[in-house]
């Protein structure tokens, strides 16, 4: 069931922060990463290559949680559960470059290896706590 | 199985940095947000109030997951998979004023409730990865 994200937390998530994103692992245990993130004010976006271990689960397994801290101050924070509700190849490399945009100032993102495929995921958050959830 | 922390990793967790720890909702989904850190140098101790639902998550999953990044430079990183070896109400005020320490330049750890109990949470490091891990 989808959660109405705030307009704090819209605002943080609109700023070049990190997120830390668990996915659950094939046995069942948790795996933390951080990344690049974006909301359009009701979803998350995020942006990864297609083989790395966090899409893998990803694709077996579409719960996910996010934790994301402002890094101008500590207390304002967003903790989300949420569902992975589309993974998408095709618009993979034009959504990385928006993200070197946001996070670089630069006009495209620049894989570490040419024959890698970025995929631009979409998260419906569920639940939503934290500082910036109100 | 315990993973070996690196001189980067000890020094890492050693600043005062914030951790994500993932733990295991009781469906299965994850759960992530932000708290202190430290280590001995073989394990890592973390800090929190026994009702929170991390703390559940833990006793009931001992299965957990870690990101750091350093906040001077967000390429310097550690991900930890863990497990939960020993979780310890007796020590959990004393362990908390050493983070406000750490973390604050305070001598005691004030809690927000007074009949808080915290607990010091000591996590094994099962696998390590991200630029700080060698």
């Amino acid at each position: 069931m989808a959660a109405k994200l705030s307009e704090k937390a819209v605002e943080l998530l609109k700023k070049p922060v990190l997120a830390h994103l668990a996915t659950i692992m094939k046995n069942g245990t948790p795996q933390v990463t951080p990344l690049w993130i974006d909301t359009d004010g009701t979803n998350l976006f995020i942006n990864t290559e297609q083989n790395r271990l966090k899409a893998k689960n990803m694709r077996r397994n579409p719960n996910v949680a996010l934790s994301v801290v402002d890094p101008q101050n500590n207390y304002n924070t967003l903790w989300i559960q949420g569902t992975v509700i589309d993974m998408d190849a095709k618009n993979g490399q034009t959504h990385a470059d928006t993200f070197a945009k946001k996070y670089r100032g630069l006009d495209k993102y620049v894989n570490t290896d040419s024959a890698d495929v970025r995929v631009k995921i979409t998260i419906r958050p569920d639940k939503v706590a934290g500082s910036a959830s109100k």
